[in-house]
């Protein structure tokens, strides 16, 4: 079902691989509401992906950008204000990679210059994000931008490895940007903390099948599934929810306030 | 601008004194948005504010209820199924009062007679309706509860006396049922974290004008109005967000993670 | 081994019912960094626990005091500092009782006349202790005051029952009387969240045994016990710490900041 | 006055620029109870500041190490642990620095560079320090680290530019490796997060007279001094503490759970 709740406003969305990615299903529901989407990602993303499918489907254009790179952001902003005639509205960003969990490199062992890459492209891209749409004035007043994190930037998952580092400093610049850009344009800047989910880039995680079982478990309403989590997006981009910034969300069916559940505690006693 | 996020959808809205509360606005926006709505207040607030106005304009009855008393809680319930034809699907809760405030008593001299009776109806409320709803089955699956709560339970305030130990305590009971009835019935239960609003009951707290104009120079987008709050509120009725619980949410323009502006600096200086 | 880290401090000690208790270990380990100690609790806990036995060990008066009486609370302050021949430094709240969990009541099946009187006991009774204290003018300036907690105030322990939320009120007491004591006085006032401990009060919870598992496996450091609890409330209570107030300390191995461990995610593949 | 709480105890200490410093003020007062020392510091800084006067106060060599070289890492855990005869028992982490801030480049047209320079100093070099302390295994059990941090990496202060962002992952860091320290070793590790000093480093903030003086004003005991953070770090330092880990400890006079003061208050009616 669609509301119209995006009719006329105009989104970036960054990392959608495949369909399994949350990026692609807030593209389609971004785009079922009514919006329209520029879709981006890394050149080497782009080839592994299945893009092309997503962008016919919800008649986007692919404009391959680099995060690491200022020039590719710049072009990004660039060339979707001219395609959309104007400034954008509204941008998700659901970039996250760390060199140090692919190459199963223990944190306690993490190698540095992966450790600085991480930090760049899962991190800091989203300052580079936001200092070039502030300089090319590309954002509307009320804008609205979402970065996806994880909890694993409050308490510790020992498997997330350097992630959770990279997630704490990602919900310090949405949250420090979010002043800066807020003080400036009212734009808002939130991340959503989301469940485990299914994704290409979460399946590469180690244990990672334990560990969703787990959250099931201690989530009162179960996992959020990517879907659900689309929705969730789609209201923060939404005229409904102007005044919230600079905020982290949590889209975990309960698990970020639940110390213990009776299926936990029966499983202990096994 | 009216989506239809809640078309089909039936609440209740509890505490809406005068025009200017955040509850009657949010009754408004509910209505506007497709839900039919049963009004409540307790049998003073009835006669003191100006409820019939609103109740024609969104063709809504009003079910006098104190909710002190779980014979009314329950009545209203019992009303309100009979009037919709079934099962409740959101609740709005907007009740607070503390006798210390209204009486000007300070916070280290407080009346324990008054903490008592400011805790049953400001905070012991929620868990009334609460548990008087799933005793009746009265809510639906994948229904949403909100309350609404101030930042006074995280940080002190000095003048907001000890409506923020209410406040704790409310958010701790939003949290503890939203385990049981997420675990039992998927019903979500969050509370939402406003900015200071002038609503009538609001403009009773002693120091309150150089309050909320501090408020306002703390929070990059400014305070955040009873309309804003209203649609806000919507979002959470809807089935956007529907694995959001458990949740204290900040609506409040950036304030509750601004730790000072250049405008309050400045003003420091003067 | 002792550092005189208390000496020439005067404390009252709360909530001492027999030798598991952490209030009876703090009040050793007090008496053994070098301070003078009252020891006080309700009448029913004096005849029920074995109180005289540590009192003549560390050459402690004892005082009855039901905290939910005023006059019981003013009579002790009163007596103390005749005892003491002067002010009192610090004070120790280990005080907490539900009826409801007692008497095996589910949490959404509360009986609320119970929850009254916990909330009287267990969270009202520290304000009337530090309202009375501040009337008598009875504790000298940066003088320390900790009341014990669990972090069922902030995460959802289901058999923690109502007294998650009295904790979530208490710790809301502590942080509201802790500004105006700092601003007044310059007493500082925290609470420390300790892990599940074997005391005679904390074994009445059902479910105990599993969950003290649980906690034991969520914790790096495992779970801290009762004379370690005694150990850094004697650092809260020391000269070492003035700056320290309005916090709710974590003293609990890490479990606080844990989100998994792989012990539990292994206990999960079972 | 001493108490000898760390007699027998033998620490690193990085980062005592001159007297002005906090880690300065932290190894006198270790030293005045009882600790053996290792200084050590930036080559750089060593030329600036004026260490060999502390150093021949308490009897401490100096070894130089520059925090981003692993080599020099390495060299400084090996000549303490032969200069002490055994392994280290506590490490003060008092690291920070900012190109960004230096050259006063606001937050958002952050120079990347300097940003990856920062971040490698400022917050990685906690990471270095634990992973070759890890690998020597040259921290005894219940060993303890603390780094120092600012309230920045949870609330926005705008001219605290992009330590914000190092000081959110430092803190990251100190969790993370305390899971994984503490499993292995029972080591914790612990930030401590101070009231704005004025140290050389701090001084050069941009703002920060107006800024102290509303810290100053926003708690409730006043801003906490170098001296004592020095001997709050002692008590972390102690075997009283040995319970404590992963945590974020505020010492800051009551700044972080206050909201606003009456002095605030007034200061805006002005």
């Amino acid at each position: 079902m669609a509301y119209n709740l995006l009719k006329g406003k105009k989104g970036i969305i960054f990392g959608a691989l495949d369909e399994n990615s949350i990026a692609w299903k807030t593209a389609q529901h971004c785009f079922a509401e009514g919006a329209e989407i520029v879709l981006t990602n890394a050149p080497i993303a782009l080839r592994m992906g299945t893009i092309n499918k997503l962008a016919e489907e919800i008649n986007a254009p692919v404009i391959p950008a680099d995060v690491t790179v200022a020039a590719d952001i710049e072009n990004l902003f660039t060339q979707s204000m001219e395609h959309f005639g104007g400034k954008v509205d509204f941008v998700l960003h659901s970039i996250g990679m760390s060199i140090n969990v692919r190459k199963g490199i223990p944190y306690f062992d993490n190698n540095y210059d992966f450790t600085h890459k991480g930090f760049d492209i899962s991190a800091l891209s989203l300052h580079r994000v936001l200092a070039t749409a502030m300089k090319l004035d590309a954002i509307n007043e009320w804008g609205s931008v979402v970065a996806l994190t994880y909890i694993a930037a409050q308490r510790v998952f020992p498997d997330y490895n350097d992630m959770a580092d990279n997630k704490a400093v990602l919900e310090s610049i949405a949250r420090n940007f979010g002043y800066f850009y807020g003080t400036k344009k009212k734009v808002r800047i939130n991340t959503v903390s989301q469940s485990p989910t299914r994704t290409t880039a979460g399946s590469g995680v180690k244990g990672f099948d334990g560990f969703i079982n787990y959250a099931e478990k201690m989530s009162p309403l179960g996992n959020a599934n990517a879907d659900q989590c689309a929705d969730y997006v789609v209201t923060l981009f939404s005229d409904l929810t102007k005044m919230v910034t600079m905020q982290n969300l949590f889209h975990d069916g309960g698990f970020s306030y639940t110390g213990v559940t009776a299926e936990v505690i029966a499983q202990m006693e096994k």
